[in-house]
């Protein structure tokens, strides 16, 4: 019997690297940090706004993303946009998850055998 | 331009997760420290000693790894080995990277629609 916890540690710690790259990906098209935070939920990435904003900085300060205000919307709103440099990160990131997951296959496949 | 920091800071966090499933993977063929390592390092997980030796020993304290000691050897060698709980977990965690997968690509489709 594995405890809830142990579990969901496990988890979060699998899916920790991958908001970066939905986050990535997701910003081809513009976008603020609710928008964000609501289409990678729909897209069955959960993240807290207290994960993605300061993630979103981060990106930013990184130079991966870009920022601009949008003041046209009643409300002021940060939009944020993958950079070419980010973009360039991104397709590395998707590179390394596809490895992995041939990695995976041949190592479970290795022990099958 | 992004600096090497910014690429392998984010490859690392992509990939610490997956040093978990990988070993649980592994180990359902029993092995002792060095030897997963080297096994791990084949199949494209490269991973420092000094990660992984904490790592099995916090998996065996969550019972996802039971170990035993054999003395046939010259030298004595702890062997770990995936426990049936260890197995549950690792069903779940290959579930959810394949999930990754499948959204990452829903994501991307769904941007460049």
């Amino acid at each position: 019997m594995v405890s809830d916890d142990v579990l969901r540690t496990h988890l979060q710690e699998l899916r920790r690297g991958t908001v970066v790259v939905a986050s990535l990906a997701a910003l081809r098209r513009p976008d603020y940090g609710y928008a964000l935070l609501q289409r990678l939920a729909e897209h069955g990435f959960a993240v807290d706004a207290n994960t993605l904003y300061p993630l979103l900085r981060r990106l930013e300060e990184q130079r991966l993303l870009t920022s601009e205000w949008n003041t046209e919307e009643s409300r002021p709103r940060k939009y944020y946009r993958t950079s070419d440099s980010g973009e360039s990160v991104l397709h590395r990131l998707l590179d390394d998850l596809a490895a992995v997951q041939t990695s995976m296959t041949g190592l479970i496949e290795g022990v099958d055998r």
